[in-house]
């Protein structure tokens, strides 16, 4: 008989990923534009804060994002800090092209889960976005293998034109991502109508459907749920989620939608349950510095911000 | 061997206790006094949205709190309403005497877990708090049998005055208020210091030392993470939640302390995860006009009262 290994006297949970959107989905859903300057000294902060990953921008032709033209530019300074994955937003293959020419180790596409919210945001089918995501998983196959393709389905939990979104339409159309190349497809409640049963059952239902290629939950906070929707995928084996400093940032094209998750309070969660984020919140909360000096009079929000950290908090603290 | 039952097609998961705070906790918090009519009014709107425990003052010398100086009337009215179990707080047994009288069907009585925040609430130490609680539960024994007797054991997550608050010592006040004749042992995050695996890991030994009597989950909201602690205590068996309508009201003696569970964002998460409340929101919205009729001027919270319910909101909706 084999001896079993000992259990682990202090087993520790799961770490999380902390994926910052803000210098992307915030700052292109805000109308002034962030001089360059204020972006590269804002994603210094964020790195110093200890955020591995961050969405730096957009591919979008200046025209439409005027926020993004210099978003080349703010790439090339985030691959300057070493141990952080720099992604980007494309919408199709030629802003792919881009965004990998301009060096991002990651790029994301977002694939609209609610038929009429597909039109409205990218002015494409579903099936029509399925084949976006099959070439540039073919040109990334050929031109820069080690280049990550994520696809983020968006409007996954429920839609503002359209309603309900069928959890099969969702999970059908997960498949055919993955099968079209892409190497993860996270959901994303883009318009703040997802509740925790509803998350723990999709994601659950995604990962059966896409095993290790499931990924993201990007959470809004439009009705309060934010934080209980990502405790929800958590309980379910998400291990990567979406925030954005300050709460910045929504979808102009789902109208009434808000409030991405404040990176600030679902920092302070899971570290207050003892689940490391590799993120320092007092250097966290010094982010929100630079944020404010490159955006003078956006409002920024965050509940911890505001509280501060409890009386007694540290990292490791005993009654955690 | 015996047939063994089938199992149901579709599960329900458990319903769940909305208990209205704001009237008790809410109205003792603020500045102005709500004139005696609009409590009544308030009172009524909450009962018309499916409320059936509300907590609609505190039995306090009116020299301490003038807020509360017509609560016997307003107990009085709330009696009117059947189907309502109503409730009142009292410090001692003086004010336990006094609602009773009133008619009240429980009293709760606040027993503070930080030894610091007993001194500073209450001017008592736990031990004789616990005393109190004895004698209360006493005199209802032998005067008013049918009366139930609550404690909310606050600070039971955190202390803004002591920082952290020993779980064991948490176990053990619940415990000796217990054996001393409470009914319902509950626990609050007066300070908004919980975190969902806290919330889980002090609930589960409550009900384990406590069984039936481990009672509310009166969560704050303060660093914004009121609704995942509702949800992780949920998720171990806790079926009674305090909430306050539009967030109004935390505690004056714990500095900084602030943020009830919104009542309106609480019953959206339960409701859309399927779990039924009793409680119709519309006419939950509906009263916050009274609410705020009757205090001018007074800041009101709520997300989901902001952004509205989601397009396709529907009782019983499938997506659910």
């Amino acid at each position: 008989m084999n001896a079993l290994p000992a259990a682990p006297v202090h087993p520790q949970p799961d770490a999380v990923l902390i994926s910052e959107v803000g210098p992307r989905d915030g700052l292109q859903s805000v109308q002034a534009t962030m001089p360059t300057a204020h972006k590269l000294l804002w994603i210094d902060a964020l790195v110093a804060a200890g955020l591995r990953e961050i969405e730096v921008g957009s591919f979008v032709p200046a025209r439409l994002l005027p926020q993004m033209a210099d978003v080349a530019e703010v790439v090339r300074h985030a691959l300057t800090h070493s141990g952080v994955t720099v992604m980007a937003l494309a919408p199709n293959l030629r802003g792919a092209q881009a965004a990998i020419a301009a060096g991002v180790h990651k790029v994301t596409l977002p694939v609209s889960a609610s038929a009429a919210h597909s039109l409205a945001n990218v002015r494409k089918t579903r099936e029509a976005m399925v084949d976006e995501v099959r070439a540039v998983a073919q040109w990334r196959r050929d031109m820069a293998p080690g280049v990550l393709v994520e696809v983020g389905l968006s409007t996954a939990f429920g839609c503002t034109l359209q309603g309900q979104v069928s959890e099969d339409e969702v999970l059908w159309l997960a498949a055919q991502c993955a099968e079209a190349g892409a190497d993860e497809v996270g959901l994303s409640d883009t318009t703040g109508m997802a509740n925790p049963a509803q998350v723990r059952r999709l994601f659950t239902h995604l990962q059966a459907e896409l095993g290790t290629r499931a990924g993201a939950a990007h959470m809004h906070n439009t009705r309060g749920l934010g934080l209980a929707n990502c405790l929800a995928a958590y309980d379910v084996g998400v291990r990567t989620f979406d925030a954005s400093l300050g709460g910045l940032g929504g979808c102009p094209y789902a109208p009434g939608a808000s409030g991405n998750v404040v990176t600030e309070d679902l920092v302070f969660m899971f570290e207050a349950m003892g689940i490391a984020t590799g993120v320092n919140l007092d250097r966290l909360m010094a982010a929100r510095q630079p944020l404010q000096a490159g955006l003078p009079g956006e409002p920024i929000y965050g509940m911890t911000p505001e509280a501060g950290l409890p009386k007694g908090w540290a990292h490791g603290a005993p009654s955690r």
